[in-house]
């Protein structure tokens, strides 16, 4: 029921002078033709009642599931003691318009309001997180570790499984230049799938860093603002044939050399190779062995994995990047995320070292499927209040009442229903007691009371209803 | 952090022909011009760090807030054995567009997405809801009880307090024809209220029928179906001069007698006097006396009102309509609902009686922080570890890990930082513990414990950081 409650209507604010237009307003004699909701659209017979194309609903059951989920991302986040926040779905398309040819740009959810803006259903969390952090300004106390689950937006064909929307849980810090941030970082994505009974059997967490493109384009004298360009073009590498790469390293101004010594790079299998190619004072060496020790401290080490053909697709990561994988290589990116220390300053703020991840809601549930381990939270109740004859409802609902304000769950049957449907209803809604008030029992100050679990019955006084 | 994990690229699903177009990558010799993110946006200074026109960011402090009021709404509708569900933001056009003349439909923040479709990010959960409903089919067992906490977007004039979003807290109850429903759902709210330190000094619950109108319609011989769109026009007298009202419900084909009639109607001040215009048998007055009698036996009688001008703004109600404002008259609507039987039937649906409320978070946070009821929900943590040499670093994150597994909220010190700067810290984030990495402890398999409340401070051995 939505009714614009705080939405002040235009007349309030506005005055009467400009009180909503009546174009909608039916005409004299109109009535006759079609009136209101109902007739006009009576005749049309069932509307589409699937959601948007792309879209998903979440009746009960999707809900419960999708809520578990939710429940741990937030969790793992407070354990590490970060603060939630939320920005609009919709944002200035400013925000994510960027030229260096990445996929979710290309797939912007944009379009122009009412008032000539343009604007977009955000295709991801961090510019938002970026803009956020610039408008506290001064306010804001450095470091940050800030966290958020948000709907995210593409338009693209939909296909089987390819969605228009799905949810990610992001978690970022602000201000940390070191190693210890992707750290920390990785080590809260390594709670979360050990909470969820995952382990690096199942999991393995590949991990590189821009600088070693950085370091390798360096060497042909290419300019260090192509490495985010670069890497969007090397991000396709397992998908597009070699050749293509190379064109579109190409059409990015780089030399023959240039591109043989990127693709070159992104073969590298050790971190022993990686310093060879790179020389041992190299900055992405350097940070790369440090975060393997890191590892090695929280506990995680086996889940990662150097792997130099890790670029990650979004332009703007600086430093270390990562992603998740199934093991058995079956499923889509799990999460990804990295070091990303320039993007406040391209938008314009102080140059503020950043890192974080995104992590989303569908891959992790197919995996977790897939694996058996997905639990199916069930619709759970304490007591289910039932009126045995209607002239004691006022009655039934003052118990009721009274059992909620003590802090129980209790669904109240609002209707006269034969015993068979009540007792089905006890299970539907899990509940662990049945309160029966019956004219015969309530004449003595009795309400039945039926234990779901040991499934004995008793006739207790309402007083002593609440000493559960 | 997005990175579109859940959405398979272009070219894995629709082969390489259809690999993304090149619009955007940039063209041989771009890179002395402008390259990937950075240069380009450099120039431009700071980008609007506002979130769009009509919107709201919430930052940390804010979400606290908002998610304190948003654990009531979810708390209460659990306790009367609720279910969730979730619908997008983004919906049809058709499921809003009414012909009603209702400010939500004229205000409807509508577009074309990319494929020519005309969509709308919603204005209510209603329709949605009653979409799910009709999807689910046969599958849904009745009465649903069924909440939902949901963004609601309107296109309007922006001003001052006016917002172009707002989050709404629904409850709807599918199935249940008789007014034990409204009753329920109006205990809901009541213990909603009480919970967050309001009564029914505070609070006023408006409460009517559509029926009263329906009835005096029935008399001048106007169709039934216009008590939706004459309720709009009823709706609006609070805010324009009577003889707009009169004007509009002659627009509408009732004679100038209908109208006096519906005026009349609006002005009946008891049930006593509602019972005498309409008669003792009247569907209206006998619902209304019952919901008087139901709310005496749930003990919130003294919240409610009869107010024959509550008629609410939406077309689609049926029955019984409610309102609820602050007794003080200041603000506007704090929640609505009422009865809508034939919504899912203008659908193309089976009918079904239905009821429900919407109840935005925004007067009631405008309410409860002029009475001085609003909390200041602070960020907490359990224990802030620091590592007092960088050498331990790796044993720190070792602690810090053991420390969350065991439930603990840890907030880690990611660099080296002054005493005094660490104090602070621990004041920031609420933490009940500081827990010191310190070299000459660290040799002696123990770390430094300060407990924040009693100021004490002790040596404690690693193993025994967990018993707490």
């Amino acid at each position: 029921m939505a009714e614009n409650m705080d939405h002040p209507s235009v007349s309030t604010v506005l005055g009467v002078a400009c009180a909503p237009k009546n174009d909608h307003v039916l005409q004299p004699g109109a009535l006759d033709r079609k009136v209101g909701v109902s007739r006009s659209q009576e005749s049309k017979g069932l509307i589409d009642v699937q959601p948007v194309r792309g879209t998903r609903d979440f009746g009960p059951e999707e809900y419960r599931l999708r809520q578990w989920l939710f429940n741990e991302f937030e969790a793992v986040s407070r354990l590490f003691g970060f603060e939630q926040f939320e920005t609009p779905v919709l944002e200035s398309e400013d925000l994510f318009v960027r030229k260096a040819g990445e996929e979710i740009t290309q797939q912007l959810y944009n379009f122009e309001d009412k008032g000539g803006r343009r604007v977009a259903l955000r295709p991801e969390l961090t510019p938002s997180l970026a803009r956020l952090v610039l408008a506290q300004g001064g306010k804001l106390t450095l470091p940050a570790k800030w966290f958020s689950i948000g709907q995210c937006w593409r338009y693209e064909r939909t296909t089987r499984g390819r969605k228009r929307e799905h949810f990610q849980w992001n978690m970022d810090i602000i201000g940390v230049p070191g190693i210890a941030a992707e750290a920390e970082l990785l080590a809260a994505i390594v709670l979360f799938l050990e909470r969820v009974n995952l382990s690096s059997e199942d999991i393995v967490i590949k991990v590189s860093s821009r600088k070693v493109l950085q370091a390798i384009l360096e060497r042909y004298t290419v300019p260090e603002d192509s490495v985010g360009p670069v890497s969007v073009v090397v991000d396709k590498m397992e998908k597009i044939p070699l050749e293509k790469v190379e064109e579109e390293l190409s059409a990015l101004g780089l030399s023959p050399e240039a591109s043989s010594g990127i693709i070159a790079a992104t073969r590298v299998g050790s971190l022993a190779e990686l310093e060879q190619l790179l020389g041992a004072g190299n900055e992405a060496v350097r940070e790369l062995q440090q975060l393997f020790s890191l590892a090695q401290g929280y506990g995680y080490a086996d889940y990662l994995q150097l792997d130099t053909s890790c670029v990650r697709g979004l332009a703007y990561y600086t430093g270390v990047v990562f992603e998740g994988r199934d093991r058995a290589g079956q499923l889509r990116a799990i999460f990804g995320g990295g070091r990303y220390d320039r993007l406040l300053s391209t938008f314009g703020g102080e140059q503020r070292p950043c890192a974080g991840f995104g992590f989303g809601d569908c891959v992790i549930v197919e995996l977790l499927r897939d694996k058996g381990l997905l639990p199916s939270p069930a619709h759970e109740v304490d007591d289910l209040v039932v009126v045995m004859e209607e002239g004691l409802r006022e009655h039934a609902a003052g118990i009721a009442q009274q059992l909620r304000k003590a802090g129980r769950r209790v669904d109240l049957v609002l209707e006269s229903k034969k015993m068979k449907w009540i007792f089905k209803q006890a299970e539907r809604c899990g509940a662990k007691r049945m309160v029966l008030v019956a004219p015969d029992e309530w004449k003595q100050g009795l309400v039945r009371v039926k234990d779901q679990a040991t499934r004995e019955e008793s006739n207790v006084p309402v007083a002593e209803l609440m000493n559960f």
